[in-house]
């Protein structure tokens, strides 16, 4: 599966401290220990900075790239941002992310139309966000078949069905769970890609709570993760998961990550 | 879901001992834990005692049931035993388990039909063990057509789809899954249920890989569970699984775990 390491947003304080103090080195330290945690992308942020949000992404991809050989995964709704990081990326960058509202669809999809960048595309629609699972699939055909006639390849495509909170509605958990598993019924060759952490809002032990949704949202044919790669029980329970879903030729990645101690043996 | 606490197992060296030693005291301290800690019924299982296991699963259930009010889950291949257990036991008891092996199916369908037992259903036959799912499913309707031809009702009957090692095989793990989803999806109001060790026998850091397994489980529908209660992390991966799985009405039960201290907070 693709980990895409969350920790270089600005919405985290010690994140826009560094933009606003100019300090590179630490946001490189960042990007270094993700990459070495699993990170196959490292996510740029740096959203809260109204007006000045293309330079700083700018800042950061070049920033990143100058020192570790790792793609970037631009994280905005703003079409000027993604553009202008794009423009200094070095190799194929993730787009996160295109969705069916009306008007970031219509100015995000000539950017990345005909490309071979990978695309995050989120099931959220002009009327808002959706609850059921049913609702995910209707928003997910209409954008995957857009993407597809704008010449994106189907293996580019990671669809975000949208984690929402089982503290406002305990069925939110299986709709999204059930999601999952009609979307990558329905397109074959398609992935799904998310953050999870909002599903425990409001809720205590959160990181139990994300761990565990983790785990079954794989079991369902999840194969995209924005998550802190630091986090070494959640990267235990994914490789895990990732075995027992078949998806670990003769269990050689769990062995491998055993050996390398990223099984956490302190959970018993 | 159903709890099944599997400690009272003749197999294991303290319980073995406790038998001989005539110890029943120790025998209701390990019930009484495990009923405190979750669970619904107590397995007994004298197996490993050839020509004594009918005398001592009886010695089991009188014991436990003199003092505890839980129903058994009477763990034996062995019709004569199931029966002599039976004749003690107060209240609706669960038997585990009958298969589609011809001998054992023949000797233990006069014993269960027409009741109101609750019984775990094997999925083997007299060719050996399924290894797919589909091979799984095939058994599973011979019987719970078997079962339901001979008055036992559908929510009394428990389908265990026989976990096998990914050591051995690494596609064993979605396969069994798979049957889950499978065997929920056919009949309507069928419960499935299982131990599940078994699933990382040869690897290493097992307990990690059975508690995700639960996990991935109770995603695809499973709700019996074989197990230790007394391990907390695998505990509280189950409660909160049930709730991300939408069997927890506005989160009652995991809060309720939580403020009990059940959710384990040193899994980060």
């Amino acid at each position: 599966m693709i980990i895409v390491g969350e920790l270089i947003n600005a919405s985290r304080k010690a994140i826009s401290q560094a933009i606003k103090d100019n300090d590179i080195d630490y946001i490189r330290k960042v990007a270094k220990e993700q990459q070495k945690a699993g990170a196959d992308y490292i996510d740029v942020n740096a959203g809260i900075f109204v007006g000045k949000e293309s330079d700083y992404l700018k800042w950061l991809v070049q920033g990143i790239q100058s020192e570790l050989d790792v793609p970037c995964c631009i994280d905005s709704p703003d079409p000027k941002a993604i553009e202008a990081a794009l423009a200094v990326h070095k190799g194929s960058s993730m787009i996160n992310s295109i969705s069916l509202e009306k008007e970031r669809y219509e100015a995000i999809l000539p950017i990345i139309a005909g490309t071979d960048l990978k695309v995050v595309a989120l099931c959220m629609d002009s009327d808002g966000m959706p609850e059921t699972a049913d609702e995910r699939l209707r928003i997910a055909d209409k954008l995957v078949n857009g993407l597809l006639q704008h010449n994106i390849l189907i293996d580019n495509i990671y669809i975000d069905p949208l984690v929402q909170p089982i503290g406002t509605n305990d069925t939110f958990g299986f709709e999204f769970l059930d999601s999952i598993q009609a979307i990558t019924t329905r397109f074959k060759g398609i992935h799904t890609m998310c953050g999870l952490s909002n599903i425990s809002f409001g809720l205590p032990a959160r990181k139990f709570i994300n761990q565990t949704f983790a785990i079954m949202a794989i079991c369902k044919g999840l194969d995209g993760l924005i998550v802190n790669p630091l986090d070494k029980a959640m990267m235990a329970g994914l490789i895990t998961a990732e075995t027992l879903a078949g998806r670990d030729e003769f269990c050689m990645n769990y062995l491998q990550a055993y050996r390398n101690s990223k099984i956490d043996l302190s959970t018993p």
